[in-house]
């Protein structure tokens, strides 16, 4: 699209767009870098970034590290805490992921859709776990998670074949039924098959009105001591509880 | 400081600065405004706020809730994630805050420095512990916590006498004190007094380098079951582990 020079663009906040390109440079392998490293990242020219992040910095929203170069800043995750399906939905669901823990110490995740994703809200792992790739704030396929196929499940019909043209043929079946009976029994049992020797149990956590507004999960070894069914129960009961807290 | 129309101001990026001024709008209690409130709580026209408004949704950074209004956005969770003080520390510390929450039942708290305060970046609580006033993300006072004591005990000497500054006689000659005891014991042991019948067992995290970076306690009521002699040893115990695993 072309851009009128002097002119505010028809769309975009071209120094707001900057910024939060420049937030969005770090990723939880380069939690660090240095200016150079977020011009390159972004393509925003290097004075324009060295401005930006000084500006950044006195908002709390960057900071410096030890070695001078930049970080997501204490400030920003102090107004993050303040999203809703961040840590208000987290701190509902947290007592209930601890009781969670103590049966299982292993793997209890918490996650919200976004667009055709789910974010990783809350995690509660064992040090002895079996190791699994998410991390808090990280984003999570949803048909290849227990968490993403509860929150595919009962996500609009859009998203849902948006999904399911992604895979064809007897994979798009097996998906289509997995969907139902998610939706019918009011939970998941995801085993990921193969390097992953871990079954997962996911149930839907509805908010006001009744729509799912999250997906609760624990992921165990397999086989494992815990019996199935019983973590369906236990699942399925921690996230009913979860539903109740937020809405009352 | 007056400002030239048409110029770009000696400091400060306008439209940066408006868009935190409506993210930092929202607080615990008004976790959710619509576009009036945001520009009476910021003092933005109308017409920007809702330009900007707009614009922070695309950015992730907002999202609108069911009924219309404005909350802070998963997006902008998604980025504080990466917050090196946030959950990088947060992750390092999780597994062992787990350990003493099974010791206590009540809640660990983990809380690094920002200015002359502490963010709690981390809190975990049992269902039935006792009430504290603290939320994840929200500040706490440093001289009126167990964390904040082992953190003003650490700081630099002009936080240090930023905070002495404001109080005064006895209450400073204790304060001092205080903050020489936490500096030869590693460890604070502190109650709050009425009407809070509870007593705070806190300990330094070391990052890189041996600098004090966070501090970790745990709160249970008095009386407690538990010999503080016994908590002290094990919040210092969890706090080298987590300086420990940091480091390495």
């Amino acid at each position: 699209m072309a851009q009128v020079r002097g002119k505010r663009p028809p769309h975009g906040e071209p120094v707001l767009d900057k910024a939060f390109a420049l937030l969005r440079a770090f990723t939880p392998d380069r939690a660090e870098l240095n200016l150079t490293e977020l011009s390159a990242r972004t393509g925003i020219p290097l004075s324009t970034t060295r401005r930006l992040a000084v500006r950044l910095v006195a908002l709390g929203a960057l900071e410096h590290t030890a070695d001078g170069r930049y970080a997501i800043g204490v400030g920003l995750w102090e107004i993050a805490s303040l999203a809703p399906r961040g840590l208000g939905l987290r701190a509902s669901a947290l007592p209930y992921m601890e009781d969670l823990y103590e049966v299982t110490h292993q793997h209890v995740l918490l996650a919200v859709p976004d667009d055709a994703e789910a974010v990783l809200v809350e995690r509660i792992s064992g040090r002895t776990a079996v190791d699994v790739l998410y991390h808090v704030g990280g984003r999570l396929p949803l048909r290849a998670t227990g968490v993403g196929l509860v929150l595919l499940a009962n996500a609009e019909s859009e998203t849902q074949e948006g999904v399911l043209a992604q895979v064809s043929g007897a994979e798009r079946i097996g998906l289509r039924r997995r969907l139902a009976s998610a939706r019918r029994e009011g939970a998941v049992v995801f085993r990921p098959g193969p390097p992953w020797p871990v079954v997962s149990v996911a149930a839907p956590i509805h908010g006001a009105g009744g729509s799912v507004v999250a997906a609760l999960s624990v992921i165990v070894p397999e086989p494992t001591r815990q019996n199935p069914r019983n973590l369906v129960a236990a699942v399925r009961l921690a996230a009913r509880r979860i539903s109740r807290d937020m809405q009352s």
